[in-house]
């Protein structure tokens, strides 16, 4: 992979946003102007967190899941109801944000900070998701895969996949867009089948698109694509492209809305809950009209 | 308080989502048309995460906080670090959005939920935060009450002081906006000394002026104001007027980039993290430009 | 049940150890004297911890449960490893200690202490189960209702089936003695049928042979016995006796012990992890021979 | 240290007990002999819990602790209160036992496990806690260092301040015993200041009297002593010798009974929860009289 392009460097030796940096005064404004009615749509999946505690007490749960929660006992006469949440952040049943600090290629973090020194057991030094805290806003662009049905189990996603959507949406991804990709498949529910899978190809096709953000419901494949690197989105474009991650997200919401208005581009927002040092974080990206 | 205006049964007994539905298309539009150049603005304190651990193999703490972190150990080669966050909600350090389950005034949840109906060990059944996972977005409005300083010590916030601060940024808060109020005030920093706080008259003044959302660092007065109602804003303003509220937002930044740019008004957006059946979630509101 | 016999105030009016002060120095005497061969056989269920983290960087687990651990990462090079433990005390799968607090029977704990006085947000003040931290000991006395095989499904256990198993054993319950009860079921193995539980009768049983603590497979019935007190058990024993109750012990080796050995009685002794202000504890009780 | 003795391969090279296998049932009869009154006396410092949570609904904390609570809130007419407790078990404020996954000494766990295969996300598979969940039962025998008082501070623990301390009480330590050492010292209350600790050679000492397990106030010194291996307790009685340790125990109400009955032997039990694949867990040791 010595020939595959990297951006360790590109932003400097101590840089922690990655490809975030592609969205220039000139971009931002170009994704301002995409909102036009307000209309949000969420990119996100429905969390529906389980209970933290079994047995007589609280509801039976079917599964261990990326959300629990414990209602509060505040005590007698108090108006105000409240939980605690435990989140297992990188989950695929919750819809979040990878930070450079969630992905060590080579024991290394983008660009180029020894794990050791990344991260620790206080939480993330170098790379952290809050580097995002103040907010992304951009262009975002929706690539449906797969109009109205869904991928073939186990398909390699390459660049030609992706040039292929354009052309049907008739648009073009330009430097500093977030990308969107729909492949009509998720991770929980269809999980028992060969899930489809971005291949190294479409990852150098975000690289020479300006990709600055990813999000999608098709990330790498499960099992790994026979012939192709495996893990080649978590390693190539966030290890080494260090192009941030929404993984998980459920752009089925958004392609049907797309599709009503004829319309594939959108002010694209993501902000996290602003919590500083994890490798990422729950988000609820929207695309607004 | 039976002459209080309440907005229960306004958008019929099962509704949920409460003044935000005073957000139109019209006025939705209207928040779209702010954002311009794109630059965002976060809203959203910066919360620091202890570790959830003590003793030898984790930092030591100084106190229980909002969010507690734990590093996962996924075994030796693993080139992912991810952690588990606990998250204590309606906490003062984390900026969080109040839903509608938040609050039983009088043992009813707007619209006239019984309390042990809208909530269960297992989460909230009716005015969750997620029923605003498709996201908020509407004009937004800053009122600076003590530009450049901050109120005086417990302070009784009044419609006055609103009018007052409106007047002073040219700016007129108009139905279905967001609210945004700065005093000055960090209830975690300066909780050592009383804190001013939102009275009935102000909260009567969103009434009037159709407040879709409150985002704010001033909340209820602690302790209680001399001569008001306790509680003002939880009681009456989530209460019985069904607003929304974003609870420990941080203006400051917010509060110099208008200065700046002598603009108070903005596109303002909130998305939470789609989680369902919770009484509040943490949240990064942002003011675009 | 007015006429059912209470302990409420047999031991003074602020009393939190309830029929434990039954064990007087002559009855943990003839306790003591049963530890012969020193050997030792735990009461407790096996209770394995599942992942309390799920996803891609833990495995995955089938169901929530009473024990949830996360290996802690503390960074490379350090020879120690370690984990946090979230326990869920009051759950079937895991042998715990109900202390007074655990139960209030009309609004009140033992012996009369007002629900809302008696525990809050911060836990336990009255009866918590490290009333018992200095640990308890006395004569053990294990009373098998079915021998080498179990009751019926839904069997009402009665005292009339306690004479049985003493007559059987050649035993002699005496006040002051631990009555660990086997009826051959699992709460958690054997839940999807109509488990045996406890009737009044038997609890009646228990006052008038001065159980001083009680451990055993037999708990309260479910589904509730036709034509029986629903909850005995926990309502009767725990909430009117005060005897603090062992849930979801498992006697099974000990009932083999006891058979190979001919011997019925034994040391018993339990000492939870001495942890202050919980309704209930974790805990392994050993029989001693 | 190539000539520090070894239990390595001395229970053969799958072996999990490490120096509980000394403890033969001619021990064990001596420990059960112990017990005549049949009066408990417990090993364990008290741990309070924290609150998990912060803010408004829960009281304000001082300090992350290794226990942390959250009462459940079960809904209005439930008679059981119940809490989840989150235990960080290696904490300096709990007393717990070290088992041998506890400890890789140059990367191996007894009797030369690799780390790598004797735990994984998921829990310890070689050398967890509940090896002894049958409970260990043998002759315990007091050695106070500082009789009503205290060790100096940063005083370096030798075989001969043992071998004092033995002559002192005019006992002698046999094979098979567990050894509880009083310093006098909390490494939580006097945590500020240089705690004693074991030096190598008091480790020695332990090989050579057959300790089985241990138990005190004094572990490994803080900071490291002067011109002693650093660690020494952890490295070569747990990590070499596969004593385990109960660390943090609290063994000042012991030391006074023994003054005052004139006897330093008794009957030693300590029962963990029974709960798998864990490094260690919160015990609550006996002495019994």
């Amino acid at each position: 992979m010595t020939d595959f392009p990297s951006n360790w460097g590109r932003w400097g030796d101590t840089d922690e946003r990655g490809a975030v940096n592609l969205i220039t005064d000139e971009v931002r404004a170009r994704g301002a102007a995409e909102a036009r009615t307000g209309q949000t749509v969420s990119l996100a999946r429905l969390t529906t967190p389980f209970p933290l505690t079994g047995g007589p007490f609280a509801p039976t749960t079917a599964s261990t899941t990326a959300v629990q929660t414990v209602m509060i006992h505040a005590g007698p006469g108090v108006p105000a109801m409240a939980e605690v949440m435990i989140v297992t952040t990188h989950h695929p049943e919750v819809t979040h944000l990878d930070a450079m600090g969630h992905w060590a290629e080579g024991g290394r973090v983008y660009p180029g900070v020894d794990a050791a020194a990344s991260s620790g057991a206080e939480g993330v030094r170098h790379g952290a998701a809050d580097v995002y805290a103040g907010g992304i806003l951009t262009r975002g662009v929706l690539l449906d895969l797969a109009p109205g049905g869904r991928l073939d189990p186990g398909h390699p996603v390459t660049g030609a996949d992706l040039d292929a959507a354009a052309d049907r949406a008739g648009v073009t991804v330009l430097p500093g867009d977030a990308l969107v990709v729909r492949g009509g498949w998720d991770r929980v529910a269809d999980g028992a089948q060969p899930l489809p899978g971005m291949t190294l190809d479409a990852v150098r096709w975000m690289h020479e698109h300006g990709v600055a953000v990813y999000a999608g419901d098709i990330g790498d494949a499960r099992p790994p694509l026979p012939g192709e690197v495996p893990g080649a989105l978590h390693r190539f474009a966030l290890g080494r492209l260090a192009i941030p991650l929404i993984d998980g997200a459920d752009p089925d919401e958004l392609a049907a809305t797309c599709a009503r208005l004829g319309r594939w581009t959108f002010q694209f927002v993501v902000a996290a809950p602003r919590i500083a040092g994890t490798t990422g974080l729950p988000v609820n990206p929207l695309a607004i009209f």
